[in-house]
């Protein structure tokens, strides 16, 4: 297939609503960044890539790192996870507190911010020492990527803190019902220095390719996950990655994906490709407006839905 | 593969936890059954087929006819129709009512009960004549089945009539937003007809083989749903196929699926086959105990996850 | 104190804004009325009345007569009463079903349809024939007003049986759930025909004047509650008379009431007299801005609140 | 009338069911009690007081503090409280973040506890200096309840600062919405510490007698509301005072009140007297199951209902 002319066609067709949509606002930070931006890019099983557009300017991923951390927290619980988290679609914006308070402090999906919470919670524990909880963290994700250029945003992050009410309400109801076993202060520090990180699409879709490959980095050979592990983080991709319009774009693209606030999405067709996209403008939402409609382009191209 | 021998392996293993569950009692009619029973069936494309257990054992299908109403209204309005049904997980119980207040009247998708209401109606208006609907939508699927030899279960239609004011109350609240064109008597009394429906595993693995083929039945070569169709039926199935419990059936089996509360359900491997499989005694969501259990168990001996 | 002044006042303070709000549309029937009407009645104990405005004109008393169904069923079950209907304010809009689901099928109270239509349900139980229930219901009405001239309209009761789709839900809700013994159309065309009493604001300030005096009429002595009965239907009019406003109704005029989306409101000063108004433009809660300002003006006049 | 004698039969007919009910079990410090204590106290607007049981006790007065709170805040800001907090009876548990999600920050009334945080939060800003804020308070408390002798109990402030998670959630989550103006932290320290103060049956009601006496203590002539406020004061209390008890309190006792988790009620006869009952087992609303029973034969022997 002429993925280099794909990427083409798919640059052109988005163009024509690009306009479409607003950059995200709740965070200052979020808002430097030229609102008409676009970049794609794939990369092959056998490490081939193809991009278009501005790939390799590095973006906030927001939401997208909960793929890393979901992923880090079943390698380290498999089974044992679904105590503290569910794996079941919420039906509700990606913040909301009522079905948190409906269970009990379990958040539906790890790809919730309160699920994420929880998520980071667990590593936390695991790292031991709150101070290099994130450095460690940050390690994983660079190893995963064999890419040592990735960093986050410290701007971004404080802006986060400052304005970080509600998923601190989250948290704290959360430990009201005691599923966060660490300081309140700590989990969300760690977890808004996730949401900080920033990669570009180039080095977004090199860092999900074990996701296309059962568990197993290709080209590195590292196992991240056994291949189960893999099916599953694709599954709760899938069901859950889109807050609530997961539904929509089963339906449209047909992958496995996952977007974030920054206007990232990043997808996966098994045993073929990673893909990444990114262009900031929203949809109602909160997924990149261009960037779900390249995908769903994508998919009607080349026919790589997974139905 | 050696199918013949998977099946076995299954029928095995389901054997320990035959006895968990309970079979559907919200209806004396459903009942009637051996609650220890279990049944699978497989159908590759090429029309092979293989199965186990009280393979030829009728039961009522319920839920699972949704699959074929959507499936002929899909055919008849395609974009159209997420004018009156949503494509999106609920996140609530199969027949609650709260988000359809939340949501002016528009079912969150086409397999809770309110969603297939709207499609009842919606065939309802195709087809006309309310005399008649009923038996056009029996001939639609006995056509799709390639299989004449289908009927509904009298007494179990009646029980539901008897029974189904949380469906009427559900159609009168939609009706209220102007999300029913028809008699809600009407439509309700159609949609019963329809989860009276009785098949066997045989026959159910059958009917929906079109779905593992691209919309046409590989056998009959008849085009029932186009490719992209198909595809957005089996997104559907596997982001609501099995109520609140639809993320945990694409986290351990990951397969589109469309469950009924008769102890049957569907499962499609795209490109490959389609399965049922039965046992009547239902797990706290609703869905087969055993049957779920069957299909992660086939899921894992034959690595067909979609993911 | 010179009621008649204090009417006139008020008559004079209500004209600045008779023209704010809007006229019940959910039915057209509501529509047939002058939109900046107003009458306003108050009748002592010891049978005194005053009447400023259009006082003669009857105009549909809607969910004023929650009053007189709650009156009859408190007088025949009593605190058995309440396995059937709470006595809690609800918190959500007069139509909601969320609550009714929540809490299986039981009505928050008997001044939101859910609970006036269980209330139907039990008078019409007790009057056992369905063809002559309302009209005893009627002559229990006429009896307590000591007024033979109170008629239902046709017109009006005909429009609202073809748009009561929501409150047929509510009811084939609370029947899923056992809450309901007869026929649901039954209980639907009595509580319809219960709506659609017309009354004149001095006909229904006369009849609800044995509330003002511990349950027994002070003219006919015709002893309709208990004075503990009476008390209570005042304590649930207060809580819960005036939809998901009752607090603000409490907080400003500080008085037992009941309104009704025709536009007439009753209140009662215990002890001292009962009170209606009428003006038919509603506030954003469904209750009538003009009656709601003059029952505020009123008590700040008179120093009539309870509290 | 006798009120020796009335205290004394409420005494006699409370016993056979003092062991009834469960002491609150949040926090270890409310447990070191008496659970079968019990106390009353009237005093009638001459000062004349009449007391039964252990009544110069010092419990946890906890959300009885929120009577004070509301009175001091609707003194100073009058109709604007409302733009901060409302007056409508919740229909949720005491502690819900639900309706706050849906009300977008503002609580629906004072006398839950997300209210109370709001409140504290608008005496936070007026007392400017957050060192010396809750001390002011306390001289409030003091002033109106003419004694000096009222402290906060150490003890108590601290358990709950401990395991107030969900508070912090319901105050982090208002502050997300704009409607907390101080840091979260200093206004649920100053919270806690109302919720810590500890008074006696005798005290108690003693300090809110000028709510029986239209704002005015009669004994000091301390104005400490307008008539018009009081009045307000009462009615929160009644349609509010009793969490989602509230319209059975109302229904069974027809008094404005406020109960307390420590096992404290207070409640109003206007123009008559106020009132204090203690007992710390508490109802499935986390009401004082005695304190309530004895409210509810006092209304009965007095015929003090305010309906």
């Amino acid at each position: 297939m002429n993925y280099h002319q794909i990427l083409k066609d798919i640059y052109n067709q988005i163009q024509i609503t690009i306009e479409v949509g607003e950059v995200a606002n709740y965070i200052p930070a979020l808002q430097n960044c030229d609102p008409n931006d676009f970049a794609m890019s794939i990369t092959l099983i056998d490490g081939t890539t193809y991009n278009i557009g501005n790939y390799n300017h590095k973006f906030s991923i927001q939401s997208i790192s909960k793929v890393f951390a979901y992923t880090k927290a079943l390698s380290l619980m498999n089974g044992r996870l679904n105590q503290r988290v569910g794996v079941e679609p919420s039906g509700d914006p990606f913040n909301s507190l009522i079905q948190l308070e409906h269970e009990e402090g379990i958040p539906r999906n790890p790809f919730i911010n309160a699920g994420a919470i929880v998520i980071t919670d667990i590593l936390l524990s695991y790292y031991l020492d709150k101070d290099t909880s994130f450095d460690r963290f940050l390690q994983f994700v660079r190893n995963v990527s064999d890419n040592e250029n990735i960093h986050f945003n410290e701007e971004v992050y404080k802006s986060e803190i400052q304005t970080g009410h509600r998923n601190i309400a989250s948290a704290e109801l959360m430990k009201s019902f005691g599923n966060i076993e660490n300081q309140v202060s700590d989990v969300i520090e760690s977890y808004f220095k996730h949401c900080s990180l920033e990669m570009s699409t180039s080095e977004l879709s090199r860092s999900i390719l074990f996701l296309a490959n059962n568990g197993v980095d290709p080209l590195t050979k590292k196992e991240i996950l056994t291949s189960q592990q893999a099916s599953r983080v694709k599954a709760v991709m899938l069901t859950c990655g889109h807050y609530d319009a997961s539904g929509d774009f089963a339906y449209h693209v047909g992958l496995p994906g996952k977007s974030g606030v920054g206007g990232g999405i990043v997808a996966v067709v098994p045993g073929i490709m990673s893909i990444s996209v990114y262009s900031p403008r929203l949809n109602s939402w909160g997924n990149s407006y261009s960037g779900t409609k390249a995908l769903d382009i994508f998919t009607n191209l080349t026919g790589y839905s997974i139905f």
